[in-house]
């Protein structure tokens, strides 16, 4: 046990004395040129910004792509914010490299996909409670009612959407038909917490927003349903999970975060189910977190993770 | 996201078949000698038991201490069990060894002391609901009123018993009487899920149950209160989490599971704290499982946890 | 640094009192009933043999598949050996059981096959030179020339058996002919340290010993050829090795090792490389080190590992 | 095995096209202002230099310390090198900073202090070797005789430099005073790879080089003598290691690199010994790697380890 003085270690609020209203985020990617850093940090000094980290990343010496994520303070950035966008646009646009600003203080709007599996839904809705993760879940949506309740407890609106499996394909394109009324324009994010459902492309191209899911295995190993099963059968002696962004290929998107855990020929499937729902809700987390933090770019089909988690 | 197959993944339930009601533990202590192996087995074999498994660690090929657990099935264990017990206590306490015998289907009857963090005592209540642990939490003491409807919610009592710092040591006292009261002869175990307050010597004395903290740090280092905060002076590239029992000594009883998760110069106290949290709840878990399945012996002030978790 | 005093830390010889020279290990597999554990070890006791340690596994607690491993001592284990072997052939092979039996002190024979990389070659050279490993290598067989001075200075024989690629699948047959020569008789184990070589199913056959591989992923992911490359386009967050025993499948044998280490988008292919050479050097020499004291057994196309590594 | 083809994963040299030649490296710390980074940059492009990498930390978002890599290619580097010193020396030292530039073609000399254990220094020996670490190991002390052979195999000078027991501390000192004799001026990096023996403040005073040592311990757990004897006596359920740059304070000095292995109550001293012996040569090795890689900066008594390793 601890003595009372431990509660001396409880840290002072982030935003004190700095304002996390005056953080913004500058992602930039693009062909490599050299001058690219001093270009974009001149600007951010004109414009009254002092450069609180910046991470870069160039998959080549010369002749490659940049990856760079800076994060300045700058009194006021919300008045002063169509000022250094336009700033920003001149200046990167001019250099041929794609941008975007964010402004730290402002949380992702996600909505969470589940089914019946209660624990990776609930671990990042606890972890938002927690003010773990920079992100506000407006709704959930679920084939199934089972985890209305607990969803609710967190006063985050769960919405029943069933697929009618007699209608066949229909019944899903109608459910994915609702699926996107629900979201469109009200999400900047979508994630997928043990979705038990093929998501079509038609739906990935109108929703919006990225979409981020938990695959249960050390992808490549195991695509497909039932990978614990077939890890089971294989007799390996690690199991994984996997948290990517959801493209038209199954398993197939950006890897964000994977992580395994050590297990023997004396777990049972049950067993490895129970210890894989401990790597999965980890992952999922840490991939979540990592993406409300802009701190994922795309790179072809794999991803450049900046700074540290 | 994983096709609707996948859920020909979820597993039978484990009493399928054998029924856990017939399943037995017996642990074994005391000085090693030949022949122990052999006349237990016989003895289980005579009393019509299988045995599922058996691990054994002894200290020493010779003269050493003999640590043994023995799972078997036995039909009808409720019935046969005043039997098997006569016969286990003739032919083991005739080897001049320490035995116990508990039924896999009892859950430990448990008490969880907290203040006013959440993550281990939470997680602890929702494995219990997965049915990963085999425990039944019988009440949550906390000398603070904050979590007492997330607690409820999981249908288990929470008792405030406020401590009057006013009092002094009178005070803390008058509360430890009250724990005592609501405690003893009611539970097994007692877990201290971030319960910041020390234990006295009178309340291990009289609880009449063992006691499991979670330490946040890697035990031996910075023992005592602060320890994200020592951490992150000592400039550490890991920290940790320590699941021990609890002796009169300050942070120096058995410990019965550790772990650690990787830190660098950038996590400030606050994400120190954080990462932290993850690994708390994750020993704590994992301490807590391997006590209730009976794997955990004590050796002098260390343990010998037999079987795989 | 450490003090002086620290040379206090240096442990006894194992064999000190006890003897390793009177220890033996027995291995069982086969179908489980109730008294296999009773009727083994008092046979064992009957023989005058102490059991040391003794790890079992069922894979049900009814009509199960049973995998045990007891370690036991007796004085004038090398004399009474015949007398031990009739009495567990008679008692083990009447239960319907697998049996083998071996002496602790008695180092597996060994053969390694390499070609141009060093790191899994040479570290299981010097892990066998710090008593690490209880093997003995026989010879180091490699088709090319370069690693010969490296073993040489260990004391361990090198044969260059080249293969001739203008003799096509011929000048691939001379060479296993040569390598059967050198190995049949003379070795318990074979062990392929990245040899770049397809082995065939009549060397499999012919060769009288198991042969184990170390893959350079995490199987199954990236089989075959180039796992490296393929990694870093899939762009795993983990990259791992497996040591698994060789069957007529490639790279689909029983597992007996694996594991991973982090990386990130920053690591280029060589990068990759050298930190697999490390996963791939650790997993293969604890593979070994099971291997070389009998923990590892054959279930279907997996592994039952038993006893702590 | 791996089919023949494999041996396309063999990558290009690093130095191809780019030339590793003229690549610089500028570390950075002091206190932190707006415009630092605006100002390196510029400074750099405006002497043709093009910036590889880019790592930035600052310990707070205003008032803080910064600390800063950077990597940069200029053609030309080493004719260029003054002209590039007395820009940064103007710009930089303007700003109130320190700084140090260094070539990355260049490796760092080593001294290495053993005594007779071997897995430490021979690990860093062979990652020299194979290319994986920065440094040119000029020639290794020993206070022991034993491992000559094997160093000298590796084309390194082998000194033997006993110390006289019989004469104390001036045995000591006159030892101290032969190795600083070998070193001064001779290296940049002094390593300790498992040396038992105390280091003055005054051969820390006059050396002219960081000293690197590697602790068989987690610290700040088990400082001091014989930690896996503290460790087997505590109970703790992981080992570890710890490499720090030496200070005049035993085992006090800023931590480069720390990991841990699990350990459970069946291993005994040998075989903690064992185990640890793996966990300090990859500490040890991956803290020299940074080092030479100028990676690591000093803050306070902790370290900023900058980049990917």
């Amino acid at each position: 046990m601890t003595p009372p003085t431990a509660t001396a270690e409880r840290p002072a609020p982030t935003s004190a004395g700095l304002g996390i209203d005056d953080v913004a985020r500058l992602l930039v990617t693009g062909p490599d040129r050299p001058g690219i850093v001093a270009t974009i940090a001149s600007t951010l000094r004109d414009l009254g910004a002092n450069i609180v980290s910046l991470d870069q990343y160039s998959t080549d010496a010369v002749d490659g792509e940049i990856f760079q994520r800076t994060e300045f303070h700058v009194p006021g950035l919300t008045a002063a914010q169509p000022r250094i966008e336009a700033a920003i646009a001149e200046v990167v646009g001019g250099l041929g490299l794609q941008w975007t600003l964010t402004r730290a203080a402002v949380p992702k709007r996600v909505a969470i996909l589940a089914s019946t599996t209660d624990h990776c839904l609930l671990d990042l809705l606890w972890r938002e409670r927690r003010g773990e993760l920079n992100m506000e879940t407006k709704m959930v949506i679920a084939n199934h009612p089972e985890l209305a309740d607990q969803v609710r407890e967190f006063g985050v609106p769960y919405f029943h959407v069933p697929i009618d499996r007699a209608e066949g394909d229909a019944g899903k394109a109608a459910a994915e038909a609702r699926h996107l009324e629900l979201l469109r324009g009200n999400v900047d994010l979508v994630i997928l917490a043990r979705y038990m459902q093929i998501i079509s492309p038609t739906f990935l191209e109108q929703v919006g927003a990225p979409v981020i899911n938990i695959h249960h295995s050390f992808l490549p190993a195991f695509v497909g349903a039932g990978p614990y099963r077939k890890a089971k059968e294989r007799g390996v002696k690690l199991i994984g999970a996997t948290a990517h962004y959801v493209t038209e290929e199954l398993d197939e998107g950006p890897i964000i975060e994977q992580d395994v855990v050590r297990v023997d020929h004396s777990h049972d499937l049950r067993e490895l189910m129970r210890k894989g729902a401990d790597v999965e809700r980890t992952v999922l987390s840490r991939a979540v977190r990592a993406h409300c933090e802009d701190r994922v770019l795309r790179h072809g089909n794999a991803t450049v993770v900046l700074g540290s988690g």
